[in-house]
């Protein structure tokens, strides 16, 4: 089978323009098929605030009412999405951006409510991923760039952008060998901590089992790796942890950040 | 060749959430090929005002600026696009977003600065029409909804949304049978603008050039005609101008609106 890469990549990145531009460049000069998925950065946030819409949680957790869903539909489907489309076509990739609406790239259920009301909220599974039109515009070098929206019932619906990549790196890897990317704040996963020089190249299931009991992994790398082992026994071949700064090298055999295989 | 709708639909229709409704039903029901182009609305102007933009004009010429193209990036691209689409998703329409930068489904030229400098404003030419990839998407029933926004040189570019129409009309009017379709707020043309009875069903060339020293036609509706029949001279079969709310019967045999022909 083919490579594909789908690689999801967070606030951090898109809220400095400097460093966006450089991941862009990588992202457009990895030659294999590739699927790029962004997050939301403080822009919805500062815009937010403008227009005094407030950010309600429930248990550390946002909550997506109407107001709050039109800003992301502006700020992730509209400014972001087409700042990166716009940018990847002057760096000479295709791209094409979309939210699981467009095509109905990815249907979703809203989410039920239950002790919380998390609003217009999207969850979203692998057979839900309309696999056919991504495999063809892929085939056309069209690049598809996603914006973290999904949609049902006539709505759009606010949707993780980490899910949407684990989503679909699992229904793609039907067609292709998958290596789904997770670009973060770190190298990768440490086995210190403390040295950033202790990042673990490679992390084989095994490995993983044996280091689990030691403590060695910190909390909030844990539900990533959780994820990523979810992932690969989905059926995804490859997951990587690493920077955004290091995309080049961690599309190629030595990677600088963590792949996870079984 | 078969046909193919092309549909342009304008502020005052997605100002209104009923005529809206009735508007995406009447589009979805279309049997054959069929493409949208929407205009911007109120939302981006009442947007504006909220956030502080303002809206420049010089000699009644509305100036994009970076404030501003932002502004509609994320209003008509974001916003109305994908409600549009949900919508349309719901209808069982598979309708995908786009904006001339996706798939590079439109290229574009920043308008030259002369005597007035436009901002960011993009003239667009048939021959900027990626045909390819539209006429894919059409024959997997997948419908393009465009918002009124092209991409030059790495930005993105405001454009008008009755000129990406005409454009798309004559670039596709190689593979179909085109007919474009114009909706705004009257019947068609009238033969007396007094009189919404007066509407002139069929409009070939030879009646029009007839007419034209007549004075028959309002001053709003020449340069309307104008483009139509420059379209028509480009190769597009029919141009329709007519009432939204006739969508139904204007993509019929027997049309409300004002049929334009050679």
């Amino acid at each position: 089978m083919n490579k594909l890469f789908i690689i999801k990549i967070g606030g951090n990145v898109l809220d400095n323009a400097a460093s966006l531009e450089v991941f862009l460049k990588d992202f457009a000069a990895i030659k294999e098929p590739k699927i790029l998925i962004h997050g939301g950065g403080k822009i919805a946030t500062n815009l937010g605030n403008q227009l005094g819409i407030e950010s309600n949680y429930v248990n550390g957790r946002r909550i997506t009412d109407g107001a709050t869903l039109d800003l992301v539909t502006m700020v992730y489907g509209g400014l972001v999405n087409k700042q990166i489309v716009a940018k990847l076509q002057q760096l000479g990739c295709n791209a094409l951006g979309v939210t699981g609406a467009d095509g109905n790239m990815i249907s979703a259920t809203k989410r039920p409510v239950k002790e919380i009301d998390y609003g217009f909220v999207g969850d979203i599974r692998p057979e839900g991923v309309n696999n056919a039109l991504l495999y063809f515009l892929l085939k056309q070098n069209t690049i598809p760039v996603f914006a973290p929206l999904t949609h049902a019932d006539g709505k759009m619906l606010n949707t993780n952008a980490d899910t949407i990549a684990s989503v679909l790196a699992v229904s793609l890897s039907k067609h292709f060998d998958v290596r789904l990317i997770f670009c973060f704040e770190k190298k990768g996963v440490l086995l210190d901590v403390n040295r950033h020089e202790s990042v673990i190249h490679h992390l084989p299931k095994s490995m993983y089992e044996e280091l689990l009991p030691k403590n060695v992994f910190a909390d909030g790398i844990l539900p990533k790796l959780e994820n990523a082992y979810a992932a690969i026994h989905a059926g995804v071949k490859e997951v990587l942890i690493g920077e955004a700064s290091d995309l080049a090298k961690n599309t190629g055999r030595e990677t600088e950040g963590t792949l996870i295989t079984l």
